[in-house]
């Protein structure tokens, strides 16, 4: 994960935000490359998604909306974390992430209670251990080595009781200054017009943005059910705790489709197939199959507006997380703004001359989390000439940067120039690069390492011999083929865009 | 206007947001076909000013950043616009709007005061001539006939003492019961994290996102002086009176250029460069020439920062208004943020062994007012068979729906299911509608309606006779050419795309 940190920041794909005022904790930002992957993540799905089903439209809607519409859609009563204070620190943590229990002697009894971050096992254990250390030499009982600590046994500090509370340490004092666990809000408030004493805020999900507009867009556009409409655009969250990179932002892009469908047992079958197409969407990406698995949710582990969800989720350098889901959501989010707004959101269907409030299936992205994915899919090291190198094996459509056109040498201005050219048309169609410093194996190991799929030389046989070849250059596998300079464009066509 | 925005809604272009809640002013919704052509503005702005230019290279950073950054560009302290309340209404207006002055009678003595908004001339007369006769009815003094009003002597109210604020009346109330103009801030603010008591900001511009990021880019891309970083991304403003449709909304898009330049007497030249190019990406995108104009800001027009500034002026419905600005800013952002944050922001050049500060040119438009003159250069009514049409005259660069796919019959399934190949083939590529609905001529108007170029029908000639062709209707000429169907991919190409 370092490592790739790393090459993000050092290659321009992502800076910590506001760096040059020591940071801003959960907020990033994209630079030239970073902001070309992303830009063409987001196009990928206005291709596939919008423009490639005749069934899906889009839509473009504002990040502060009346606050009305978080009332009505559940955000401004549920949408929080539980979070406990820390009286002496004053720091605050996620009551969900927080785990306690107790570390006994060889007797059985108990010495000292801990409570530690949930992360996976190995760490649980470690901070469990280090934190008992810490405690027991605090009251100078040295029982070092002769105690056991069972985190199978911890629980959940956000169902700790009024005298649980009393005996669990905070992870920063060490002693129990924790306040009982309470809901706060995930929604950024601000507030609008000069003097207006109701929040109002930024919009947590792009989902509710579609519900509200379902009616326009049904009066507007001459679409029947089933029929999506989708979205892309920025998300906030207040997190208290942002972490593993751009996973766990609080600023965040998704993208969104809601797509609705008669009642009845027929979500099944849409929720199938939109769990078939987002699949081949994240594989078209370069998303890696084999870093990817389903998370069916059921029962406890569902939305309290969901049918059913099914997350897929990505193997990251950081754990098992979710990079999609797509969810049936029933006829939640339509009933609650037909109740709040007290306008009637019924759909009637010409053909069966039934009136129904559609149902859902909601397939929903974090382009981020699909940023990193693609990110983690791509790096790979080799060795070529005996020497090692890294390099991005991203798919054409994505790279940001498509081609690298480069004259064998700089200082023959023939060649140059004939690069010059072809630079000077194939920028017009995509971002492609012009590099002239350094020996040629150099400019490949650099073409490499950002990813660029293709690498354009242009040599003296490209000048002088018949045919008028440039070398082509494959980024993954090192291998060369020769194609008349006229070729080149119509080459990249079909292999970036497949036209 | 109001048949603009008439068409904006009811052909999906633009909704009020939060339509479903009575609205929330000075927020908007873009609705399919408005989204699509938002999409195409962003798309073409990436290609021709990131992707098409050498010396540019793209960002995307986050709207959120570290207050930090707000205090040193100056925000915090100076981005506010002078405020007055009515303390009988409570409503509160901003004070540069609103204009004062007397009236008089036909010797010259004062009868009474007015105070209406700055709109045009002709409005301003005579909402300061509706204005005196309710003060003078309600002072029950009749003098109408006799007063005259000169409203070429009213005054800002900005610049109102103590002792004239005590004479002004409010255009509530009617009566003296405004306060001294105040300074009230444009940006929104929030809170992030779970305790912080310093507020932060939704950025107001996206240009200091790139500012802050100058060294990471410097650092991690191989650019020299002079270049250009772009960004494209929403924005927040809290207008007290958000106006003219999305031409002046709380929430706004921007695509923004901060280009670097050495410092001395070259930036003249760079800043016309700019202005042409500017100009030229207007024309691109298909805003009518004799609509736009130059307004050339100098002395007391300029904002403190800048050094010139040209506006790209459109002549919209409600009266002259920017379109986009290219300033010349000299090195005021660097410097602010190079004392703001104690970080060196000097560039060091290799070639003149030159330490300096980089100057600024920064072209920057927004994308909501580019997309409201495209949709007022676009509009056109003619008459076609003798029946009034209209159409919207997009580029196809930029149009909503690039073609919409016809079979002539929707009953014989021969035509249709060669229509339907065809746009399967074309919606891999583009946004592209398919319809079967209706006489022929009532399909080509909605396509006209919406902007679409091109109408191709499917017609018995393309299934029995060789040849197979197809007829490609234009949208503005009405005329129809016959093409083979093989070939409508690559025509259509050339048309929309150039390639």
């Amino acid at each position: 994960m370092e490592d790739l940190v790393g090459l993000c920041k050092r290659r321009g794909f992502v800076f910590q935000n506001s760096e040059l005022y020591n940071g801003n904790s959960g907020f990033y930002d994209f630079g030239p490359l970073g902001s070309e992957l992303k830009s063409n993540i987001k196009s990928q799905f206005r291709s596939q998604f919008i423009h490639a089903r005749s069934d899906v439209v889009s839509l473009d809607s504002s990040i502060i909306s009346n606050p009305k519409v978080w009332e009505s859609s559940g955000h401004v009563g549920g949408f929080s974390d539980p979070m406990s204070d820390c009286k002496e620190s004053k720091k605050r943590f996620r009551s969900d992430q927080l785990f306690w229990g107790p570390v006994k002697d060889e007797k059985g009894d108990i010495v000292c209670w801990v409570c530690v971050h949930e992360d996976d096992t190995e760490i649980m254990k470690k901070e469990a251990k280090k934190m008992a250390k810490k405690i027991i030499k605090n009251e100078k009982i040295n029982v070092e080595g002769r105690t056991t600590i069972d985190i199978s046994t911890f629980k959940d500090l956000t169902f700790a009781t009024e005298s649980d509370i009393q005996n669990i340490p905070s992870p920063e004092s060490l002693k129990p200054t924790l306040t009982m666990p309470k809901d706060f809000n995930l929604m950024f408030s601000t507030s609008v017009g000069a003097s207006s004493t109701t929040p109002a805020y930024l919009r947590p999900e792009t989902a509710q943005g579609i519900f509200v507009n379902f009616k326009n867009v049904m009066g507007s556009s001459r679409m029947k059910i089933p029929f999506g409409i989708a979205q892309i655009g920025k998300a906030f969250r207040n997190e208290i705790t942002p972490r593993n990179f751009v996973f766990r932002s609080r600023e965040f892009e998704q993208c969104e489709v809601e797509y609705f469908i008669p009642p009845g047992d027929c979500w099944k079958e849409y929720h199938k197939e939109w769990l078939d197409f987002s699949k081949n969407f994240l594989l078209s990406l370069g998303v890696r199959d084999d870093l990817m698995d389903w998370d069916v949710h059921s029962g406890d582990g569902l939305a309290h507006y969901a049918r059913a969800c099914t997350d897929v989720t990505f193997r990251f350098p950081f754990g098992e997380s979710e990079l999609m889901g797509i969810a049936a959501r029933g006829d939640y989010d339509l009933k609650a703004h037909e109740e709040g707004s007290g306008k009637s959101l019924e759909y009637y269907d010409e053909e069966t001359k039934e009136r129904y409030i559609p149902h859902v299936i909601e397939p929903s992205l974090g382009v981020d989390r699909v940023f990193l994915a693609i990110m983690c899919s791509a790096y790979a090291e080799d060795e070529v000439s005996g020497e090692k190198r890294t390099f991005l094996k991203f798919k054409p459509s994505v790279a940001p940067v498509k081609a690298s056109i480069l004259p064998l040498l700089k200082n023959k201005p023939e060649l140059v120039e004939v690069a010059q050219k072809l630079y000077d048309e194939l920028k017009m169609r995509w971002n492609v690069d012009f590099d002239t410093s350094g020996a040629i194996g150099r400019r490949y190991r650099r073409a490499d390492e950002i990813g660029t799929p293709f690498c354009i030389t242009v040599d003296f046989d490209t000048i002088e011999k018949e045919g008028k070849t440039v070398t082509v250059r494959f980024r993954d596998s090192c291998e060369q083929i020769r194609m008349p300079i006229d070729e080149v464009m119509g080459f990249l066509g079909k292999e970036i865009d497949g036209y």
